[in-house]
């Protein structure tokens, strides 16, 4: 380990989109998770806990925070809010006589008490997207704990997804710079949350890559995002455009990620919103599209219903890399819990001492 | 360990019914688990992880699943369907605009890639007998995963229930050929699943024993696991009868092993199988009929209605063994984990060296 | 560790309130406790496991006894009755015909055949106070099972809670004896159970304070808790009064302990408690209140319903320590799991001589 290793600074600090890291801390970060990819982590968290708070459901989430606390000799403790946990009130000055039984100022300091690190999944509620693009839930963990807290998903970011996704890309076309990025929109029965499309042209912004999101009129990221993504492409050499057709995307992309999402422009109106979605149902993936690209990985962050958004041809075809993009969420996020427990940098050598002490 | 285990040739593969093992490979395996119950098993499974998926609910085999693997020096981590974890479609070719936010063949390739092995519970849905006998979700697993599956219980068996029931035996009555098993029906408010009597006649069978499967007409097992029974009765030097009486059989039994289920006749026809069912209220064990027995070991998988299937005069006398039954899931499970995960056999020496390269 | 060490008295005991528990035990587990939270406890109950079992819902409680067990280097499981484990029946010689899949009878034994300790959290149902003030379920428990019992709240008590709340009272006010120690009913929508200010009463009248409890009249605590809260007081040194007004206890307080709970005089006559809780509305811990009291520490066990039961001013004042009374929990419930494991007295000598036999 470098005795100047752009980890050490991460030690403390808290995970809430891929752009809280500098340059350097994200290419240190993904080496750290290559290398525990090729070797195994080691028991750099013996006797470390990471308490998981899921507002919502998750399946990749949940089983690899579980398994990398454990294969770094730590612990991952499950709580589920609404499935025997107390719901949980955000609202500073609530009079709390509704469900929420707890408020957030109480239960993150508890359990910034017992766990050594936090992380949080918490998607918007679907009504007023002027309130949700503030991450309400996760932002009141980042103010009330004093152990880092980490962002499993929010209104805004999926950043641990991000994350996975780059080390994907860098795995299996090696460079990033200058290659073409497809972002494309996909149907779904549902109005899905932004996060995802968020943190993938947030990362694909950093890494200098040619960005095009393809996406129906009306189903626009939010432009602060935008405008972040537009800033992160002028300083990684990289680009970006918007485009209104389906297909025309997909030629030379030599990563198409797909993913489904709602019209931020019908926030909160469910009719005025699914009658807007339902007008693109061509925007399915398959293989007529995979074909016009430079045989594209195709990426999805998963879960993915098929033949909606994706058609089995192509999941089942030689352009997926879903489940190695879901692998490496495992490795990507124990590199991530190893530098904000503070094992990652120069000091981790003195972990032994530090442990004996605990 | 002797040089020529047979466990070295369960490493890797599926468990998914006790057919799956030759006659070798069952008596090592319950030898195995006699000696873990005796002396503890040790670190045997350190650094791995059990994926366990249910999709229905479990006491027991949430429990000795999750107990074991900690006493292994390993993980169990536990995915509940549908309670914060995704609903998964498992048929194939299916526009999923349905409720399944996910298909097997994402999820079970990705929980592969988290854990060393995988646990499956999925109960029949009570529809239609032609697809349920399938055991589509458990074969979906079984497909898609390359780390080994074990059966929670499926529609069709509950193998580990049978491990522990056959360890169970042998060490009440220590030989089991010519032994006299009565597998009797009992009654019930709802049609339950016949894993449990699947798995039970085949296991005696697998034992030399003479069994007598007692049940009301109308409520006989699957055609295909009755002529897989009486395959291993022949084999074993064992007997298979059928009666349609309920006190009959238990005259001479050395083994009462009792359970209610539901007609397959009258699958997914509720009214109708209930109004059978309703016609067999006299179907519960009680002193009476055990004095009939040779001082027969009262056996049942649990979770058991009293009064209801079993008196609470059996449950609290002498015969039963449920819950020494129900501990040996934890032992013969621990065996089973540890012979499919490769640490039974000769190369079970290497692990050390093994561990250390992970 | 001293040879003669009080502690040892409590291995394989349950604990299912603190009046179990000897002057000298309740003095030696606090004292434990401290030491735990000061130096860390080591790996005391490697390769032990605790059933946690829970009826209702709990944030803390699960959050503070899975870290506990791991920092231990043991192992808690976490099996929430109804959520994807079998509903359990607890009365005798009931025809099972109903919800409950098992019952405490088998259920129990099972789970202490897997595990080495069991807790319990089984809330009172709000029907029947004659029946409910049995504590039927965690009576069941600790009939059932032969391995310890602890009680994660009943109807009756709270006693963990109770050994985190005098843990702290003893470290911000180092001598308890002749300390003025309100209890004061608090307003909420609901009618919360009696659990907490029982144990609250029970433990302060252990430790020589000047108790007094402020109600409406009509939420009188159980008559026999009463009389167990005068006797230990009596004993202690201290003494109780019981007073109607919400004002006057404050004055002079040092420890003002809120918590909100429903009538017993109305017990299962939801309308006629609602109407009498209604009345009193001022019931909530302010500033003005708080200003009263000589610094009076605020405690509450948490959750706390903000602006109804206590006001922001005052749990995010200068007075309230209820979060470091949640983090002594943790501290406590070690002590308490070491003690009952039998890790804590003179034997602990050996324990690894011990472990090696398992």
């Amino acid at each position: 380990m470098p005795s100047k290793n752009p980890l050490a600074g991460l030690a403390g600090r808290n995970f809430l989109t891929t752009d809280d890291l500098s340059d350097s801390e994200l290419e240190a970060l993904l080496e750290l998770a290559a290398r525990f990819k090729a070797r195994g982590p080691g028991a750099l968290l013996a006797g470390r806990i990471l308490g998981m708070v899921f507002f919502n459901p998750s399946l990749r989430t949940r089983a690899s925070f579980e398994a990398g606390m454990f294969q770094l000799g730590g612990h991952a403790i499950d709580l589920s809010i609404g499935q025997g946990v107390w719901k949980l009130e955000h609202r500073d000055g609530t009079v709390m006589d509704g469900d929420a039984a707890e408020h957030l100022r109480e239960a993150v300091p508890v359990l910034a008490r017992y766990c050594d690190l936090l992380s949080v999944r918490c998607f918007p509620s679907g009504k007023d997207w002027a309130v949700e693009r503030t991450d309400p839930i996760l932002s009141g963990f980042a103010a009330y704990s004093d152990v880092p807290v980490i962002n499993m998903e929010s209104s805004l970011y999926h950043p641990c997804q991000a994350l996975a996704d780059l080390l994907t890309i860098r795995e299996k076309l090696r460079k990033t710079k200058g290659k073409r990025f497809l972002l494309t929109w996909c149907r779904h029965p549902r109005a899905l949350p932004t996060a995802v499309p968020n943190s993938a042209a947030l990362i694909a912004s950093r890494a200098g890559m040619r960005i095009t999101i393809a996406r129906p009129p009306g189903f626009d990221l939010d432009p602060d995002i935008m405008a972040r993504v537009r800033a992160n492409a002028r300083k990684s050499g990289g680009s970006v455009e918007v485009v209104d057709g389906f297909e025309a995307g997909f030629d030379g992309a030599d990563v198409v990620y797909a993913k489904e999402w709602g019209s931020l422009d019908h926030y909160g109106d469910d009719a005025a919103e699914k009658a807007l979605r339902a007008r693109h149902t061509d925007w399915m993936v398959g293989a007529r599209q995979m074909k016009r690209t430079r045989d594209a990985l195709l990426m999805h962050c998963l879960p993915v219903r098929r033949n909606v958004a994706l058609a089995d041809e192509v999941l089942d075809g030689p352009w997926s890399v879903v489940v190695d993009e879901a692998e490496n969420r495992l490795h990507a996020q124990k590199a991530l819990l190893v530098a904000l427990a503070g094992k990652a940098g120069p000091k981790a050598k003195t972990r032994t001492a530090a442990r004996a002490r605990r």
